[in-house]
């Protein structure tokens, strides 16, 4: 096997050596795969380099302040007038997380594949994977130094963004010394902490607002406060007009109530089953909880899909997990 | 004047000296006093001292997971058998905010004060205040640093929970590459960063739960999503059994809305007044906005309290409000 940092010196090599190149982060792109792929785009463009980032669908709103804004294209199939040398595959595990541009990124004379995914299919002719890294932005700060460029303002606010969504602002476990090393080097360039936390953290869809009042108007504890159970009916969903990607998270709520070790969230779909979602906080492995009923997950974090009604529903499960608790 | 570092110098060898040490954070402290103590009591307690922290009142539930219990006593008037070589209070910008542990404090044979607050009046013998510290958790860490002391895992955790609070998670201005420096060096030993994050910004008590409920269950937008309002009336207030100060930050939820730039809170109080928290996202000077109403505050964050019933207070704010967007 070729040592990692011979990969990381040779994709060097390619880049310096190359004229245009494409960037492709992961369909739904999130914050670390915006903010690494502009970074990237920003530095190779400092080199002299033709750059196009090609985004599957449009960003989300919340990140429409990041700089760089001028080397972002939506993709389209029809238009095809960048021949790149050279594409490189942002955060993407596998070559269908490229979407409709799977393509376009075969397509091109050399491909590279640089991410953090310990499942990574090694798809490329070169392939950078670092599952240690909490976020690709880690592993692109390292390519710009390795380059001998200066990170400027505009990359380091990409790479903030980067590293501190993928580690939920540096709350999650795969946040290490290195993060908050790298993350101090950023922030000495005086990039604005405080609105770019505001934007990137504390800003939500009126929809998802008041999905959450709803989800707090059915809170019910159960067993001493020991369980805490949130419902959404079909109903609600179609009368905040809400999508159901919307409703991730809500089930943390309930979880963040003291005293409360496990956080349920049944969701009535449009088909009529139940979807639920199952949070722990300390001891309750819900994965076995979610197992019984032929779903699965994580010890802390798992769920199912149940035929019946709302109330047939809640009582399999408080029956099971009151085992547990 | 006399130079700081010797000031830290004379306060490291004082500490060195005596046996019995005082510390005493700030009255309703929180997770940066909590830490912070804890953190140099536990160093100190390293170096064969006897130490004792006396806190004003109980300390915050979702802080009782913290080492170095053993060293904590809320304050007893009465039980004075503890005679203070040195007393330390810390993160205490005057010596009011020692409640009724402020004649103890003074009782003590040399006073220090270690605090971050540029308000600071210097109401001890060795006074070490340094502003630009984003928590006295750092300077702590600076300390015992200073004293040679390894910075074990109990201590680890205390710092990290003392700063990563006054920072709001990294997240207000205060935040310095130095802040993620020290971060670095205190996680290095594997210290439960996920576990410690969740006990200390993901959790809620079950009436501030309801509380957000409440508000969003108010939450109106006006002109144009420019404006959000919420509501909380003095019925609800007791139908939940909330304390005033368990309305914090519930105005934030209208102001995390995207396309809003101005949040307002109205709470009406037991005497019938209108107590009214006002934010802004990007423009708004909400302190004049307060101003106009006898209050004041901050371009970002004001209040203000009015007469009359909520409708016609909503009416006043919002005609002042809508000549700024």
């Amino acid at each position: 096997m070729v040592p990692k940092d011979m990969v990381l010196n040779e994709i060097i090599s390619l880049l310096k050596g190359k004229e245009k190149i494409l960037i492709l982060p992961h369909v739904s792109a999130d914050g670390d795969a915006i903010g690494s792929s502009i970074a990237l785009g920003l530095a190779l463009e400092k080199m002299g380099k033709q750059v196009r980032i090609y985004f599957e669908e449009e960003i989300p709103d919340k990140y429409n302040f990041l700089p760089g804004q001028h080397l972002i294209e939506i993709y389209d199939e029809e238009k095809k007038e960048f021949e790149a040398e050279v594409a490189v595959a942002i955060d993407t595990g596998d070559e269908n997380r490229l979407g409709k541009r799977r393509d376009v990124f075969n397509e091109a004379g050399v491909t590279v594949n640089i991410d953090h995914h310990n499942t990574n299919s090694m798809y490329a002719d070169f392939n950078f994977v670092q599952p240690h890294c909490s976020a690709v932005g880690e592993i692109v700060y390292r390519i710009i130094k390795m380059m001998d460029l200066v990170i400027d303002y505009d990359i380091s606010i990409c790479l903030y963004v980067a590293i501190s969504t993928d580690t939920g602002g540096f709350r999650y476990s795969n946040t290490t010394p290195e993060t908050h090393r790298i993350i101090s080097e950023l922030i000495d360039i005086d990039i604005d902490v405080s609105e770019i936390s505001r934007r990137i953290f504390e800003t939500n869809s009126y929809k998802k607002i008041k999905l959450m009042g709803a989800a707090i108007d059915t809170l019910e504890l159960l067993e001493n406060g020991r369980i805490a159970l949130h419902t959404i009916t079909n109903e609600v969903m179609k009368a905040i007009g809400a999508k159901e990607e919307e409703c991730d998270g809500l089930v943390n709520i309930g979880r963040s109530i003291e005293g409360v070790e496990v956080a349920i969230l049944l969701r009535e779909l449009e088909n009529g089953e139940i979807r639920v979602n199952l949070r722990s906080n300390t001891y309750v492995d819900v994965s076995e909880i979610a197992g019984f009923f032929s779903g699965g997950g994580h010890i802390r974090a798992a769920g199912c899909t149940m035929e019946g009604d709302i109330e047939s529903a809640k009582q399999k499960l408080i029956d099971k997990i009151v085992q547990k608790l």
